[in-house]
């Protein structure tokens, strides 16, 4: 089976965003009434999912999509601590109601409710009660919840360690996933994504993260960001702050996407990166929606790509599903309860 | 020839950097007496350059090399724009007695006194006296003076037009060059460096600035970040917020170096990028200054990998040479003032 390890519901219907709106406008001016979640049909649900992911998901012959609230309305930066709980506990319940609908074809992969400077408690609950309650198999978190200010601490601090000890008693991985920029100089998909993607693995290689959390696990998306590209700088640099070799100082723990929309950048990725270390993501409906002019095919279809690639036809099934079933431990029950 | 465009007197002497070091202490503690920048004979500067820089250029074959200040010790977020002025003079004044004692294997490229929501007429009148009259032909223009805080305007504000207009005047381009990051978040050579790239390259997909200034030019170092891992999402990105196709709208003006450290990662950059927009570049000695033990060279010997690219000779020509003598318009009359 072919497994896409990220997908956001960006296409979610006009009265979840309408609630948003209004929820950041109360929070601008208590004195409006307090905005209560939007209630959404099952037929909504479905006229924006299967016309949309479902029919993508058909037409590239993907099968499961791991299925998470739009990235760049996760919004950490708005409002508070509250205002992020309340909003991402309707994403994720969302979320919820569409692998409800289609357990075929999504698995869920939760919102966290970070905020600035808060404390992780109500991530840590919201984690919880996706993974225990709702069946959600992973989560994003955001290394930069002020969208683009990059306040908080490294991904490598003591500050993150309570929600990574909850993470590794869920056995549940974290993408490692930006937000919308509310800093101008960074656009959002086109800078502010991928230059997190890249200051997440330094700060893997600065630290010690992996000796303290053997078993914690961190998807890169949108193919590592910089770093397969910069391989041999990041090799150079782990050799001078006399780290251990990336083999094994990073990447029993981390692990890429396959969200880079060119052959020459796939290409390039499997060429410097263990197939151990590549999961199968697509991010279709999300940042690169149009028509390549060079090939006549969507950009985001990237399973031409890995299709394209000249490997062994096992590396192939661990790029398209053996990976993710070892990275997403409860994907794999999960999958395994089906006789799959 | 072959004409390294990216390097910096990382090996300056002692004197050099005890003189910033007292600069600082004088800036948090003016009691203290005002240094003056080090008296520095032409011995010590030999003695930096002959053993490092030079011997390095015999040992890999490359001719001459735009020679600019550290760039990880531009320090813009330090002191003030009075402090930042003063060392930048100290140092392109260096660079300029570097020049002068090694006319054919060193051209000026200089640091520029940005300082954080300073204005710009110091840097304009500064990037003068160093083309007027020290003879350089280009200069580092850091996008983010504030050390991975990004609180000044993208670099397709009017805020730099000043700046730019002084650029086209004296035929200078800018090399797009961050120094060192005082955000925890970034590390400096492995983030930072690799993000601003990356960042400034959507910035100018983002505006219009080379409809204003047709003939300003920009070398986006490190390969150009992670753009041409992403070529394919930085094309759709493109088409999505309507603008021209990438070879009209930024790469008439835009152009990378080949500061990238392995093989594959070369090849990708010469796959998707036309060899017009590549510029030779090493940074030795520089961010990574160790042994590749996958290939036992240098990671930083990069003409190794243009050498063994199966490429045509006139475009192997443009990289090293070329494109060079094209970006760099006073480089290529200082050539060939000398018969080059």
């Amino acid at each position: 089976m072919i497994i896409d390890c990220h997908g956001h519901y960006t296409t979610a219907p006009a009265a979840h965003t309408r609630f948003r709106d209004q929820q950041l406008a109360w929070f601008a001016d208590p004195t409006l009434a307090s905005p209560t979640a939007a209630v959404i049909s099952d037929d909504e649900i479905g006229e924006t999912i299967e016309k949309n992911q479902l029919e993508r998901q058909r037409q590239r012959g993907s099968d499961l999509t791991l299925f998470s609230p739009r990235a760049s309305a996760m919004g950490h930066h708005l409002g508070d601590q509250a205002v992020s709980l309340t909003w991402s506990r309707a994403c994720n319940d969302l979320i919820a109601r569409v692998v409800a609908l289609y357990p075929e074809n999504f698995a869920g992969v939760c919102q966290l409710p970070q905020s600035p400077g808060a404390p992780l408690d109500a991530t840590i609950a919201e984690l919880t009660r996706c993974v225990r309650d709702l069946g959600f198999v992973g989560c994003n978190l955001n290394p930069d919840p002020s969208g683009g200010h990059w306040t908080a601490p490294p991904l490598t601090d003591r500050y993150w360690y309570p929600l990574y000890e909850r993470m590794v008693e869920l056995e549940v991985p974290a993408m490692v996933h930006v937000s919308a920029s509310c800093n101008p100089n960074f656009h959002g998909t086109g800078a502010h994504y991928i230059n997190a993607d890249t200051t997440a693995f330094m700060q893997f290689i600065e630290g010690d993260l992996f000796r303290d959390f053997p078993t914690l696990r961190f998807v890169i998306p949108h193919g590592g960001g910089a770093v397969p590209y910069h391989w041999g700088r990041y090799r150079g640099l782990a050799d001078m702050l006399k780290r251990p070799p990336l083999t094994e100082h990073v990447m029993r723990n981390v692990f890429f996407d396959t969200c880079v929309y060119h052959q020459a950048g796939i290409d390039l990725l499997v060429r410097v990166i263990e197939p151990d270390n590549i999961l199968f993501g697509s991010e279709m409906i999300g940042a690169v929606r149009g028509i390549d002019r060079e090939t006549g095919q969507y950009f985001d279809d990237t399973r031409r790509y890995i299709d394209a690639l000249s490997i062994d036809a096992a590396d192939k099934q661990r790029i398209f599903e053996g990976n993710a079933r070892r990275v997403y431990p409860r994907l794999d029950a999960h999958l395994k309860a089906q006789g799959l």
